[in-house]
C-alpha cells in the first residue's frame, strides 16, 4: 500500500483532483485522478468498469450525482493507503485524450478579443458586430482534430491571398496564431427539442480544460467570409489532459463585467459562473502574455444555453471553447496576431523579435484558479512544437 | 427460399443497390440492401457480422475493394433464391439514420444559390465573394442533429432581429426554410497530416444520399456575421436512408461547369464527378422546384480534397452537404428563400400562396440519377413533417 504525499504548494491537492486518461509501458489507456504528483489508476481503486476505459465519457454520462459521489470517495480513500498497483507517478505515465469528442463549438466571448480582431480583419467597420452583445457568438469546429497536449502539430498548407496578390497561392500558412481559451466539456447531454437554461449548467457540464485554437490568419481572412473559418482552424485544436472538474472551480466563480444590454431571459440565470481562471502563454520558454478569463463578457453556463436554444441536442463528449481570452492590456492578449497587431508590433521572445509561430518554436499555455483557503488549483498546460508543412 | 422480383420500371434494380439500416418488429437495427421493393437483411445473406451493426461505418471502415466485392456478390445472390428470413418488404420496416456522423460539413457549391443568396443577403454588395470562385466555401455543421428522413422537425426559436427592429427578440422562427442537397458519406478516412486528392474521391467516398439543411433565415440573418450561420441550422438536418453506393453512380458522372479561373492544382483532377443528378421538391404534396446537381460548381471530390487540404483528419462516418442546388431557372431553385425571393413573390402550394414553411407543412426531397442502358436509379426521399415551435 501506499500513502500518496500532497506537496504543501502543489496545484493539484485535494480541492483539485481533476481526471485524465493515462496508460502505462504495461497497460493501455484507462481513467485516473490526479493527486498531487501521482496518478491514481480509478478502476483499480474504485472497481467501477466506467474508469477502465480508453476516455472519460462513460463516467461523465453517468451524471452529476454520480460525480459527487466518486470525487467524495476519492477525497476519502487518497489520504489513507493506497493499493500501490493503483498509483503511479505523473512522470511515468502517457497521457491521451481524455474524451471522445462529440460536436466542438467554438466561441468569441471577450471583448477585448473581438474588438481587436475586428479591427485588424475589418478595418474600414465597426470592430464588433451589431450582434455580439446580444447572443455568444459561435461556430462549428472539427471534431476529428482536438489532439491532446504534448501532439506536435505540423504547418498547415492551404490558400493564401494577401489584399495586393492578384490571385490566391497554395502554400503553408505564413501567418501561424494560437488563441488561448478554456475548453468546457458536456457530461450529461440534452435531447433534441429541449434546452438547457443558464441555472442547469452544473447538471450538465463536467469540467474544463485549457484549449489552444489554432489559427492560420492568412488562410482564414481569405475563406471566412461568408460562412465564417473553415481550414484556417480545421487542421488542428489542443487540449490539456487533465479534465478540472466543475465542483472544483466553487472558489472561482465570479460574475460576468456587466452584461449591457440585459441578455434576451433564455441567456439570463441566477448562477455566477464567470471563471477566476488565470493564464499564461510561455513562448519557447518566455512568458508574453497572461490572459485574464475572470473578464470574457458570456459565461460558460451562457454560452452552453445559447447552443440548446433552438432545441439542438447536446451530447456527453461535446466540447465548447470560450474563444481567445484578451484582456484590456497588451500583455493580456491571447493571441499573437492581437500581441504583435498583426505583426506590425513585433515581441521579444527568447532574445529575438518574433510576430507569427516559426518552424520549431514550442508554445504552451497554462492556467490556475483559487482553490479553497487561499490555496491554488491548476488545469496543467496544453503543450505542442510545431513541426514544418508536410512532415 | 425467395425469388425477389424487380418491377421493370423500379428505381432500385440491380444498377442501384442502395445501403441502409432497417430493423423489423422482431429485431433491432441491421444493414440491409435495397433490391426491388425488397429489403435483403445482409448480415443473413452474407454472414459477416459488419452487417449487423446498428450503422453502416463498420461496412464502409472495410474499404473500396471490400465495397466492390460486396456489391458483386449482392449481384450473384439475389438473382437467385434468397433465405426467406433475409427478405423483407420496405413496407414492413422501418428505416434508421444509416450512419454514424463523424464531422459534418456543409458546401455552398452552386453559382446560382450562392448568388441568389449574396443578393438577398447583402444587396448592396457583389453577390459572390471574391473567394467563391477559387475554393470551395464550406464550415462545420452540428453532427449530433443530423435525423434520417421521417422525424419530424421542429419549429426552432430563436434570436431574429429584423432591420426595423430596435433590439432582437426570441421566439419561434417566422422563415423557416429547407436547403435541397445532396450528402456525401466518407467511408475510409485519411489521417492528420495527410490530404486526399480529387482522383483519390472514389477510394474514400462510399456513396450518397439526398440532404435537407433546415435553415432559420431570421435566426440566420441575425447570427451569422462573423463566423457562419449556427442556431439558424443546427437545429436539424435531415438525410434519406437509403446510401447509394459511389459505383452505382457511373452512368451519371459529368464534367463540371467550366471552372474559370482554373483552380489551383491540389483542386484538380483527371476524373469527372460532377453528376447529372435531378431532384424533386415537393411541398405539402406540389413539385415546387427541380433542382439539377449537374450543375454545380464545385464537385464532391473537389470539396473533400479541399476539407482535407490543411491536412485535416478525414474518418469514417463524415458528412458533406453540397450546399443548396439552384439552376439557373427559377422553378430549378433549392431554397424557398430563393424561390419566394425572399417572401417577395409568393407560390402556389396546394391553392395556396406560400412563402415561407409553416406549422405542419411536409416537405419531401427526391432524386433520380441515370443508371445503365437508359434505366434511372432512385436516392429514394427525405421527407419530413414541421411541428409546432416547443412540440
Amino acid at each position: 500500500m501506499t500513502v500518496i504525499s500532497i506537496p504543501a504548494d502543489s496545484l493539484f491537492g485535494l480541492d483539485n483532483l481533476p481526471y485524465g486518461v493515462f496508460s502505462t509501458p504495461d497497460a493501455g489507456p484507462r481513467v485516473g485522478v490526479r493527486v498531487g504528483d501521482s496518478v491514481v489508476d480509478l478502476a483499480k481503486m474504485l472497481g467501477d468498469a466506467a474508469f477502465a476505459q480508453p476516455t472519460l465519457n462513460a463516467f461523465m454520462a453517468q451524471g452529476r450525482p454520480r460525480w459527487v459521489e466518486v470525487r467524495a470517495q476519492i477525497t476519502d480513500l487518497v489520504v489513507g493507503d493506497v493499493p500501490d498497483a493503483a498509483v503511479h507517478s505523473v512522470d511515468d505515465v502517457t497521457m491521451h485524450l481524455p474524451i471522445a469528442v462529440a460536436d466542438y463549438v467554438d466561441f468569441y466571448a471577450s471583448e477585448n478579443h473581438a474588438t481587436n480582431l475586428g479591427r485588424l480583419f475589418r478595418p474600414d467597420a465597426e470592430p464588433l458586430m451589431p450582434n455580439w452583445k446580444h447572443l455568444p457568438v459561435g461556430y462549428h469546429g472539427r471534431s476529428s482534430t482536438v489532439v491532446v497536449s504534448g501532439t506536435d502539430i505540423v504547418r498547415p498548407s492551404g490558400q493564401r491571398k494577401a489584399p495586393t496578390d492578384a490571385a490566391p497561392t497554395f502554400g503553408p500558412s505564413l501567418r501561424l496564431d494560437i488563441e488561448a481559451e478554456m475548453g468546457f466539456i458536456v457530461g450529461v447531454g440534452s435531447p433534441m427539442g429541449s434546452s438547457i437554461s443558464p441555472d442547469e449548467f452544473a447538471d450538465h457540464c463536467f469540467g474544463a480544460v485549457i484549449l489552444n485554437d489554432w489559427s492560420a490568419r492568412d488562410i482564414q481572412a481569405w475563406e471566412y467570409v461568408p460562412l465564417g473559418p473553415n481550414l484556417g482552424k480545421s487542421f488542428a485544436t489542443s487540449i490539456s489532459p487533465w479534465v478540472v472538474p466543475l465542483q472544483a472551480l466553487d472558489a472561482a466563480r465570479v460574475a460576468t463585467p456587466v452584461q449591457d444590454p440585459t441578455p434576451l431571459p433564455y441567456l439570463q440565470g441566477e448562477q455566477d459562473w464567470g471563471l477566476d481562471i488565470d493564464l499564461a502563454v510561455e513562448w519557447n520558454g518566455d512568458v508574453v502574455s497572461r490572459p485574464p478569463y475572470a473578464g470574457m463578457y458570456w459565461s460558460p453556463s451562457q454560452m452552453l444555453a445559447h447552443t440548446t436554444a433552438n432545441g439542438a441536442a447536446a451530447s456527453t463528449g461535446d466540447l465548447f471553447g470560450s474563444g481567445t481570452i484578451s484582456g484590456p492590456e497588451k500583455d493580456q492578449r491571447g493571441a499573437f496576431i492581437e500581441l504583435t497587431w498583426s505583426g506590425a508590433e513585433p515581441v521579444e521572445v527568447a532574445g529575438e523579435q518574433r510576430t507569427f509561430i516559426q518552424d520549431g518554436d514550442e508554445i504552451a499555455i497554462s492556467a490556475t484558479a483559487p482553490g479553497h483557503a487561499g490555496a491554488r488549483i491548476g488545469f496543467g498546460e496544453v503543450r505542442a512544437r510545431i513541426l514544418p508543412a508536410g512532415s
